[in-house]
Parts: C-alpha cells; structure tokens; sequence
C-alpha cells in the first residue's frame, strides 16, 4: 500500500493496473479470444521481453488491423487537455491497431479535445466523449482536497458511464508516456481472462461499487481522514482484498525513483514499456535514468502530431470523417499546375489545439469588444506590448510547430505581463505546408472570440491605450446592438522607427503626423488601401462618419462576432483582407469610421513566410487568379450586384 | 536479379542482405554466440514479427549492454554526410546495445562527421575513421558512370580495410531508415552461423576477391557493359551463386514499390524493420503506404539529436570522450544560484554540424578574408542581402533545432541568390538551452573560417559593396601579412528606417549622415561602444590611422583567422564583443580604422532571444559577476598589465 499524500506520480501506475482489473471484472465478457500462448506462469519475462526461448510464456497478441483497443481517460481543464496529446501522440507512435477513445471530459476539455481530434484527422482512430458531470454526483460525497481531485475519483465510477457493450477498456492517466505498443498491454486482458476469471464471480457476488464504497467509508471512520483521493481508496481496496491485484511486469510502470526495486527493473528489463512522468524540469540530475526518461517525454512534446496522419502498417483504409473527400480534393490538385501549392495549402486541414493555455471567458457584457489576430513564432515578442495596449479579451491565433508551442508556454510562464492574462484565448494552429495560411488562421480565432463583438487587427499594430474603452462607448453610443450591420474603422497608421513614443491621444499623434515621425499607413507603398478612411477629414472629425467602399480597401474594423468569416484561399500574402473587406460591403454592412480611434503599425522585418514568397515569379500570377476565382463566387452569391468590385478593380489596373 | 540501371533504391536492400553475407563469410568466427532458439527453419516469420506461438522459431538476441554492435557505413561528401545523421538518429533511438561505427569516408565526410560525433556525445557509441582513399586503387578499375559510383564499388572490398579483428559487421547505406532495434538484424548473424557456415568453407577455397572480380571483369567482357556499377556486380554475383543469397524476410528491406511482391509484405507483415525511401518530396500519392514510410523518415529527420545523448536503457555508463568531466562539472554548478541558468548554458556542448551544405573552400590567396557571423531562423531573410553586398568567401554558425536545419535547407534551395553561392560556408549549431551562446557560435564560424584573415561581423550588418575589395586591398598595402598584430577597424553605421537606399561611397553615406537619414551605430544608446574608432577623424581621414582601446569598446574588425577566441561564457547579450576586443589590445593587436570602410546595421525587432532576457532581474546582475570573472581571467594571464581594463570599467561607471 502506498502512503497516503504521496505524489500521484507514485500510484498512477498501480491504479493503472487496478483500473485494468476493475473495469476488466465489470464489463469483461467471459469470451477470452486471446489465451495465453503456454500455460507457464506469467513471471514478469512476458512477450515483448527480449530473450524469448521456446520455454518463456508468452501472451498472443490479436491482430493488427482488425482488432479495435478501447482505451478511456479522464480529462479535466486546460493543462490536462495538454498533457493528454502528448500521451496520445506516444501510443499513435507505437500502436498498429484500430483504437477507440473514451474521453470523459469536462465542458474546457470536450470543447479543445473536439477541434483537435476532428482537425488531427488521424485514421483509425475513434473518438467518444463522456460528460463528466454525470459522475460528479456519484463521487461528490467522498471529501476531497481539492475540486481536481474529482475527476480522480471518476476513475472509481467509469463503469457507469461506458456503454455496456463495452467489454475490454484500458484506463490511462495523461500524465504517462508509452514507448511500446499498447497492444502488449491490450493482450494481458487474455491473461486475467485465462487466470483471475475464477475471481470474477465472488466479486460479481458482492459487486464492485459496494467494496469500494464500504472500503472509503470505513477509511473515513477508522482513519479519520478528512479527505480521500481516488488513490487513497485504490490502496484501502487493494490492502483489504489483495487477490484483486494482479501484479504488472515492472517495465509496464517505470517511474524515477530510488527505490532498490525500480534500479533492479531498470538493469533486468530488456525494455520499457511505459514511463510515467510528466515533469521534465523537476529533474534530478543524480538519478542515472532521468535523462532517459526525459527524452522518451521530450520525444513525444515536441513530436509533429500530422506525422501520426497514417494508417495502422499494412491495414485497409480507416478514414476519419472528411478525410476521403479532402484525400479525394487533393488527389484532382495538378501537381504541374503553376498554383498546386496555394489550392494544396487552403485545402490543408490544420490540427487546431484552441485555448492552449489556461482562460478565463469574459463575462457576458453586450457592448465588449474581443481583440483577434493571428502570428507565428518571429512575432512572439509583440505580446507584452499589446497586452499593455489593449486590456480586454483577446482570441489570438498562433501558427506553430509542436515544438514551438513548448516554447510559447515557456515563453509566457516566464513573462510577468503575459501570465497573469487570464483573458486572453490562444490557438495553436499547427503548422503545414509551404505557405502562410493567413485566413485559416484568422478564422480560428475569430470562431473562438466570445464576446459580442470583435477588433480584427494584426499582430504588428499597437492599438491606442484608449481604444479599448473607447470601442465599447461607441458601440453602446452608436446603438450597434439593435442588429445594425456596421463596421467600426480603426483609423491605421505606422511608424518607420523602430524606437518609438507611443502617442497618448488623438493630439499627440496628429502632432508625430505632422512632424514626419508617423505616416498614415503604407502611405508610401499602397496608399489605396486606406484611402476611403478619408484621414484629412478623420483630423477634423467629431462624430462617427460614414464612407464607402473603393477598389483594395482594407481597413482594421470592429464588426459583430457573427460577420462574414475570412476567405481561406488567400494564402501566403496578398488580398487576404481586402476580400473580407469587399465581402462585408457585398453584405451592406456600413463603414463608420470613429474620430478617435487609432492604431499603429510598428516596423519589423519582412518574415521569413513573406520574403520567401515575395521573390517568387508565380506568386502574382497565382494570386491573381486566385482574385478571379474569388470575383466569380462574389457574382454567384450577391448576383449583378457583385460587378462593381470587379469593375473598381479593373478601373484602378487601367490606371496604374 | 535486378536489372541494371534500376535506381539504387531498389538495389540496396538487396545488397545490404547480401554485405551482411559477404563481410559475414570473410570476417566471421565460428563461434556462433547465439544460435536459433529452437531448429525450426526461417520462414520469415521471425523473432521480432507479432504472434509468436511456442513453436515459431525464434533468434536468440545478444543481452542488451554488453554485446557491442559493429556497424560500417561508407559516407562521402556533404550530402551523404547529412543522409547519415538521420539513419544514426533512427537506429540510435531504438538501439539498446553499445555501437561502434566503422565509417569509411572522404575528407569531407571525415571533417564533418568528426566534429559531429565528438560534439554530439552519444553514450556507448565508438566511432573509427577510414580513409575511403586507400580503397580507391581496389575498385578503380572498373569503369563506373559516376563519380560517386566508386564509393558504391567500395562496399565490395570493405573487408580489406576494417581490422581483422572484427568479426561480424552490419553494412548499411546512408538512405535507410530504421524503425526497429538493429540488434535484431545484428541476431541473423546466430542464423548464418547454425545455417550458411557449411558454404563458408567453399567460400574461403575460392575467395570472395577472386569471385567478385572474376565476375565483374566477364561482365564487361560478355557483356559488352561499358560501366558497372557495384550493384551490378551484387547482381552478376548473385545470378552465378545463388547458393550465397540468404533472403532476409521483407521487414528488413520495404519499400515503396508497385510490386505484389511488396505489396503482399505491407499486408502480411505485422511491423517493419527498415524503410529504404531517402526522398519523401518524390512522394507518389498514390501509393497508399507513402504516407507511412514519409512519416517515418520525417520523424527522424527534425528529431531532436540530443535526445539521444542517452545511456541504453539499464545499462551501466559508457561515457563518451569528455562527458564524464563535463557531467561532473555541470553537478557541481549550484542549481540555486541566481546565475544558474549561464553557467549551464556556457557548459553546454552544442552538436555542431559544419558546412551543412555544400561548399567550395577558397583557393589558397594571401590577403584573402572571410566574412564571419552568427544568425538564428529569425535572420534568415538576411542572407540574401548580404550576399549581394559581401561577394566573397563566408562561415557562417546558424543555431537552429534539428527541424529548423531542415526549413534552413528548403530556403537555401528555394533561394536563386544562395544556391547558387558555393562560397560560403554554413555551419549548423544546434539548439540546446535557454540562453543564446552567441560566443560559441562565433568561435565554431571563425575555427572554420579558411582565408588568411576574417572580418568578424554580425548578422544585421550590410557591409559597403566595395568592402571586400577594398579590405583586401588594405591587406596587401598595409603588409600585414609580415605577422604585424593588426585589428583593421570597419565603422559602423546604422539606419532607423526599415526602408532604406543603401550609400554606393564614402560620399553618399557622408550625405546620409548629414541628412539625419544614417547615425554611428548606437550613437543615441551607447556611443562609448564606437567611441574610439573617433567618427569625426574618419569624415577627413585618407589614410588609416591608429586608435587607442577606451572602456566598452566594440568595432567590427578584420584580423588574422589566427586571432584569439571569443570567451565563452558570455551567453545571452552583453558583452560578448567588447571582452574579446579587450583581448586583442591585451595581446597588443594595433586597431587601425579604415578611410574607407563601412558597415551598416540595419533595424529589426528585437529577437526573442534578447527580448526574453533583457526583462530579466537576474540578467544584469549576471552580466556583473561574470564581467568580474572574465577580469579575474586576464589577471591571472596578462598580469598586472590587463589593470587598465579593470580600472578603465570601474572608471566609466564612476562617471555614469
């Protein structure tokens, strides 16, 4: 028995393999389909050992391919959400079988667990999700440290939730690593099957729930707890009835530990199977093993999760919803065509990890305003600022790579202004192909803003101290919340200096203007792009004014949560905003810029995603015909109507 | 047998079964250590494939620990030298047994895969060196289409030049991909032994020398071939002796094929061993597999290298050459201290991959000069600029992720300015660590720098055009090549606006700087940086003249390649430049500025690097001790002469 309070990386394996008997005694069919190989005794050297004589047990393993393992987790929250892939991404590694997923989820968990797995598209593999909050009240009444420790305690209960013809499930916590394949765990069902079958009836007799109810309470009485984990009474069950327990092989729970009996599992086993470990920092640099440890963990963190995109070896197509048509889209794609990588990359379905980090949801306000925008990993370094900027809710999109987004929890656990940010949402958009995908990216994290309504900005612009405040006083004044279709301007300027005082007004800043340290923005290289804000008359302006659409306008606008979304073609750089633009004024959304809102752009240099592309002889011509394309749907949807776009645009090319 | 001309993909399975044969019949005992387990024939249902029932027969595998491996790879040129570090990383993560690499290269190969190997500290891996040279007059005989082809010829006399004391040797091919343990194919070695050892005898009568070359020379002859390739003779060979040929079972050698034969593998086997496919861009969808094997390459490609700088599971310490020390030095480091974090990041042995591309060294020239920086991915988009404006020869450290070489590689290749460049020389540094080692870096570009002199530059600066020539020049006027202790200074400049015409003289920088447009670089931070180099002199001067070293000195300079390194244990920023001019005026180096020279910084963010750190309380405070250290360090070797620069410090900072 384990002591009590001890850390739960200590009994996670132990409830590991209780789980596997418990649920195992419950739901196991008496069919055993895999026996063991031999009847030899299972003493540890099992199949997946190294040295395997003629003479040595071993367990059948079933068949790739055609047999499902079901495998059930508790998931609760932001941090477990993570956790959770990582671990996943370590079984997809290893496994060659079909698997199903039982998730039992809190709302936070179900909401990111959902987007992932359907954006993850891994074949083979099903995904169902259980509400936690069923089995709250059936656990409710055991005291408990702390409100987490109720999704241990489910473990106690998972019985009631799965479907019964659920007949064999493995219970894993997310906090373990495999690095073997889970079917080698699978197989030892047959073993109990063939073994502790004869245990089945007595405890069918008495039945699960009655031993560990009886067992907690009487925890509760005699020891005079005032509070008990699931592990607690996992250790009270298995000292009162210790025939429940099956011992594992010690490789099916190697843990760091100066425990004489683990240093003997680490020199005697040919092969690990599973650690269990999820704290690389805490590492102790005495402990022999730890490096090993930590890379098999570090393996999985950073590992790119599209890689797991693959069918089982050798088994027959598994597709995950929407994969065959999108493995069918592609398949059309002409590789000679000049534009293959812009339709390859807007058909490229990303995996969508939403609120990576620990959020906290604005509280339902009518007039509040969410700040959207996307980046990648050489923008980074813009965040503080804007969170000092702009003090309300934020969805921003991030497009990272696995091992990226390690460092971008890094980065923001290290930062004083960014970690105490509880409102401000990131996305982690996984990266995939050649191409920036700027309007797959943008729609995330407008699909994830909560609030009424939403700021579309970029990342490089800083908006004024004020703008945030000053947005909702508008909206309220301006009475937007009677269904009034309108677009808010946000006047856009830029500096080409890269130290810089941020002006504290609408003064301050006409006075930089006026000195040549500010410019309206891209004044110099594409001043059509903001011409219709009409900044002369934004100087003198006191009200909110209204102004029309013209040809490549793209302003920064605050508009409803339920506008027109992004047109995911645009990718790489070039018309990603000016199609949206065109589609809010196609919609007869009004263009209402306010006098006292501004925005600045702040200098960089060119990103990697843009000078590569920049240089490159097809991009013009693909994008232009990626604005024909964009031109026909406009007249297919908004009918004759639609015309004057293309008109402008062909007028302002006949006068350029 | 193969037809001739197949692409070597399809023939290099063939051959690696076939090598493990012939370097078996010449090289091995007949001691066989580990024999089948049972005398049941190999049907290709071996240890290793999933149902093992107690009457399949099974390999005895060496015991994990002792057994050391012998694996021999031939490896030529730059290309081949970045093919095999992904075969390394593959077979090393899933090895559990000591290795010794026999590695049969060409210069180039040998000075990259030794720095490679000796930084990548990979415990219980021996690496031996062999001048593919002297193999070169066996095989050169035969006529050969390519090049490169007599580096295939040469697996056919390898047993000529490992020592004769090995006895057994696995041969692989730079373009395989392991997704297995290799002592599983190193366990067939027990099957030849009970099984082929009778056709050894007959081998050893006949000799496998004369049988190869006998066959060769009637291929010529008979064939009317007018080039052979070595898988040709494999063929030729294997089409007399059949008897030679022991099929490994398909696991051993999958590949992407069309063939029933394969296809009938991909269905029937349970796991694959070795995926032989070294070029996943020429994906053919279609091949429903491809996925499979794409993944399984990519994962070893970005995977991280220093996660395998692990001991094998359970097994006592194998430490490579100066691990030991450095362990115990990074055990003595004081986990609590606020300067932790430096102290571990200067200890750090970086994996360093030099010239990651290829690459022409220079020809021999006395006044020639190196351009010498250090970038990350952020600084990427540099490149181009500065080879436009630096026409001659550069080594440049990039510190990247293993993920991050291989984006560096695609933006080479995509880039008409750098692929065409053969000139400059990148050396790939890997990431390891919070704190940029910006000193090592510099010491890995300047070590590998090949001109007689070298101007040590930063990434963000754009020399004048004409400063390559104009340097070199200078070079021969000022006779430096006399062994006169020279530091020729370049002034530096800097630019504010990110959109910027870039002065073609002296005049028009002159012009610049008049109008405002261009400033001396960090004239409104830190002037005492540049001080000395005395602008206002530089305006009129004709000639170069002398200046004296003053507190916080930094100019960019030109020196002899043989000049003294930078220190180390500046990690992060701050400081890295002045100590190590403080160390060229202690060696009595005269800085002479240039008339002529310039350089310009332009502007960018602050990288994330620099950003994350200068927030940092303990930063400064770190810069301190470590500023006091390095004074320590020049009293102890300079004596009471390296005073001045303590005292000049504390001098400047009683003033400020």
């Amino acid at each position: 028995m384990l002591p009590r309070g001890r850390p739960r990386a200590m009994g996670v394996a132990v409830l590991l393999l209780l789980l596997l008997l418990v649920i195992g005694f419950f739901l196991f069919g008496r069919d055993p389909e895999y026996g063991l190989g031999t009847t030899a005794t299972l003493d540890g050297d099992l199949y997946g050992s190294r040295n395997l004589s003629a003479s040595s047990p071993q367990l059948l393993l079933p068949p790739k391919c055609e047999v499902m393992l079901h495998v059930a987790v508790v998931c609760a929250g932001y941090n477990s959400s993570r956790e959770i892939v990582t671990l996943m991404k370590s079984v997809l590694f290893y496994r060659k079988n079909p698997l199903h997923l039982h998730l039992i989820t809190d709302a936070i968990a179900r909401n990111i667990l959902e987007t992932l797995f359907r954006t993850w598209m891994v074949p083979a593999v099903v995904v169902s999700f259980y509400d936690a909050e069923e089995l709250k009240p059936l656990v409710s009444w055991i005291p408990n440290k702390h409100y987490s420790g109720l999704y241990g305690l489910m473990k106690l209960v998972l019985p009631s939730i799965l479907p019964l013809s659920l007949a064999r499930v493995i219970v894993l916590d997310t906090d373990v690593t495999f690095s073997s394949d889970i079917v080698e765990l699978w197989a030892f069902f047959g073993h109990f099957s063939g073994v502790i079958l004869l245990w089945l009836d007595r405890l069918q007799q008495t039945g699960w729930e009655q031993v560990w109810k009886l067992t907690a309470k009487r925890e509760l009485l005699t020891q005079t707890a005032t509070s008990l984990a699931d592990q607690d009474i996992f250790n009270a069950v298995i000292k009162e009835h210790p025939e429940l327990v099956h011992p594992l092989p010690c490789v099916w729970n190697v843990q760091l530990s100066d425990h004489t009996l683990a240093e003997r599992c680490y020199l005697e086993a040919a092969d690990l199977k599973v650690i269990h470990w999820n704290s690389p920092k805490k590492l102790q640099v005495k402990n022999k093993h730890a490096e090993f440890f930590r890379s098999l963990h570090l393996t999985f963190l950073g590992y790119d999760g599209k890689l797991l995109r693959r069918e089982p070896f050798g088994c027959p197509n598994h597709f995950p919803p929407g994969a065959e048509q999108l493995q069918q889209a592609l398949a059309q794609l002409d590789e000679e065509e000049p534009c293959f990588e812009f339709r390859q990359q807007q058909l490229t379905v990303h995996r969508v990890h939403i609120t990576f980090l620990s959020y906290q949801p604005p509280p339902p306000q009518p007039h509040d305003v969410t700040l959207v925008a996307q980046l990648s990993m050489d923008r980074l370094q813009m965040l503080e600022a804007l969170c000092r900027h702009w003090p309300g809710p934020m969805s921003l999109a991030l497009y990272l790579t696995d091992a990226e987004a390690q460092q971008f929890l890094h980065f923001v656990d290290m930062s004083p202004v960014l970690s105490v940010r509880k409102d401000v949402a990131y996305h982690v958009v996984y990266r995939d192909g050649p191409l920036y995908p700027v309007n797959q990216l943008r729609n995330v994290a407008l699909a994830q803003a909560l609030t009424p309504y939403v700021f579309l900005s970029d990342i490089d612009f800083l908006p004024a101290y004020s703008l945030y405040d000053y947005l909702r006083a508008s909206i309220e004044q301006l009475e937007l919340g009677g269904r009034r279709k309108a677009a808010l301007v946000v006047p856009a300027f830029e500096t080409l200096h890269y130290r810089f005082s941020f002006p504290k007004s609408k003064a301050e800043l006409l006075t930089l203007l006026d000195a040549g340290s500010l410019h309206t923005f891209r004044y110099h290289e594409w001043p059509q792009g903001h011409a219709s804000t009409d900044y002369s008359r934004w100087r003198e302006a006191q009200a909110p004014y209204r102004v029309q659409w013209s040809a490549h306008y793209e302003p920064y606008v605050v508009v409803p949560r339920d506008c027109p979304r992004y047109d995911p073609r645009f990718v790489g750089f070039g018309w990603n905003k000016v199609a949206h633009i065109i589609e809010l004024d196609a919609q007869e959304y009004e263009f209402l810029v306010l006098p006292e809102a501004f925005s600045i752009h702040l200098p960089h240099a060119p990103s990697l995603d843009i000078s590569r592309f920049r240089s490159s002889p097809t991009y013009r011509d693909c994008l232009q015909a990626l604005k024909e394309e964009f031109h026909q749907d406009l007249s297919r949807r908004y009918g004759s109507a639609a015309l004057k776009y293309l008109t402008a645009l062909q007028l302002s090319r006949s006068r350029a």
